[in-house]
């Protein structure tokens, strides 16, 4: 018998919250009967929607408050502020043992700020990162990371981010030897800057030397070059939010090119089903949820936006990491590069 | 009258050279009378593609050399050994007045390396940079620099790289007032790190402060939220390439999407037309050709992989930045800014 697992919510973040969140939880319920919740939120907002949930009931507890962390509030502002809010209640529930993982669609600041706090981190790790998978066109997944935790990060910074990438890849996409790329400007071994220098120097001479590809570009995040990206986070968020605002585009524009005349309308409807096929690999509903990597607790982000399908695709990758215990193969391979030195 | 213009082509460069390169010239010549055109490579290549060109006859001269600068060339290597190359000469040309500008499809590194020892740079200008216009969804073009001419940037190169911008906009996009953006990891004033806060704080107190929007995010480059996005060299090239790839993987699916069925084939036969119509938009294609900005005299690089229709872009994108004097109005624009001091 699988081991029940119990995941902390945060009811009240992200952009169409406690609904989605709560019809997220629902959704989950309604196929894994190992899944228990936390739910930790506004009752006065959050029980009338459990009272449509078919599949929840018994499989939940609420912890009422009505504090919550608003979107643009200042992590610093939240940390000291929010302690009584339901993102800083769900993460101390991942801090006492009460949960496995906590899941939030909430201000990611925050969310990062009060983790390292509460939860700190893993030992021998400076820093978390945000990691995330995108889909490749060899319809698998790239991993990715850092998307947006760390502006500025130091060789030492980005080569914990290859290891924990290498653990995450693991973990989750259960490649035993998962490749390793660096984004850079360029293949050639004089390219970028110090860091991303130095860092393919340690990586070279690291235990992953076997692993690591070496530098890559921008276009190999989707072609599937690597099955680990390591980037720092002002170039990760950047590379990220381009593909998005340009994947947003397309769509408009294919489905305005649809539009056009009659005969596009009934081409459409011809060829809908199996175009639909083919574009759900890349639909990032269902590549939503991100890990915080580096706290000694897991914890997941959903992007703010995500609707009931994005969100329940994020308690998904919350209840994977924990089946595959990912900070325990982390702190392993960790373990495995110091006695490689 | 419109004034002749003479268009310096470095024909050995580039994936299909020299054939593209020819053909995309008698593409332009086709249509543009006033177009004259230089021809630096190997005669023994060039006299049997020109043989079947129909619109070249009398429109150009041919300055034979065999030697070429290579894709994987080192730039100081190509600076040291090149002098006699088919990149140099075309450069050189435009140096001695013979050209108005210079377009050529080889190697960036080296191009921009002898670019700035032969043409020197701009009064005031510190650093060139690679601008290129993106499409967006408003279906405008999005300016954007630098394309991966510098690795690190100073808030002060980045400032400049805001006013070359600015003018490429007016110039080539006929904006009388362009919006600027500096691409960042969020819109609030404390995000980024020093450089990037640096150069907002500048652009703020500056004569462009009218015209400045503020930060910007990945996304917003395709959303077309400001008409010049600024950032430095690496996340440059590395979202430009992300789009790419992503643009890519997305065609590709759809592609497969649409071979799934007979109904989808179908559906396509009748859609194909107003798809066509509305995706030619984004056809990279008709968007290659970008500028090494900051330069005195005018450079234009072509996308390596380019085909005759894109090649020829480019030297559309060379003769309108030419009618256009893009460089007067840089320097008018930098002399407002010392004005504004």
């Amino acid at each position: 018998m699988a081991k029940k697992i119990t995941i902390a919510l945060d009811c009240m973040g992200g952009d169409r919250s406690p609904q989605v969140v709560i019809e997220g939880a629902d959704k989950i319920a309604s196929t894994n009967f190992d899944a228990h919740f936390l739910l930790f939120g506004d009752s006065k907002k959050i029980l009338p929607i459990i009272g449509h949930c078919r599949y929840l009931k018994g499989r939940f507890d609420l912890i009422h408050t009505e504090d919550f962390i608003s979107s643009d509030e200042k992590p610093s502002t939240a940390l000291r502020r929010g302690t009584n809010s339901s993102m800083r209640l769900a993460i101390d529930s991942v801090k006492d043992g009460r949960a496995d993982v906590v899941v939030s669609a909430g201000n990611t600041g925050a969310l990062m700020a009060i983790s390292k706090v509460v939860l700190r981190m893993l030992p021998s790790i400076d820093r978390p990162a945000i990691v995330t998978c995108i889909p490749n066109a060899k319809k698998q997944a790239t991993v990715f990371l850092d998307m947006g935790a760390n502006v500025e990060c130091s060789a030492d910074v980005l080569f914990q981010f290859a290891v924990m990438g290498s653990a995450f890849a693991r973990a989750v996409l259960k490649i035993s030897k998962p490749t390793i790329g660096v984004l850079n400007v360029g293949s050639e071994e004089l390219k970028g800057h110090e860091e991303v220098r130095n860092v393919a120097e340690m990586l070279r001479n690291s235990a992953l030397k076997d692993q690591f590809h070496g530098y890559v570009e921008g276009n190999d995040i989707a072609a599937g070059t690597v099955d680990v990206v390591v980037t720092d986070g002002f170039t990760g968020n950047i590379a990220l939010k381009a593909i998005e605002g340009m994947a947003k585009m397309v769509s408009g524009l294919v489905k305005e090119g649809f539009r056009n005349s009659i005969w596009s309308r009934i081409g459409y409807l011809l060829a809908s089903v199996s175009l639909s096929k083919s574009i759900k690999a890349v639909d990032p509903r269902l590549h939503n949820g991100a890990m915080l990597v580096g706290l000694s607790g897991v914890v997941v982000k959903s992007h703010g936006s995500a609707d009931v399908l994005a969100f329940s695709n994020a308690i998904k990758v919350a209840i994977s990491l924990v089946e595959n215990k990912i900070n325990e193969q982390i702190i392993h391979e960790l373990q495995q590069q110091n006695h490689a030195k």
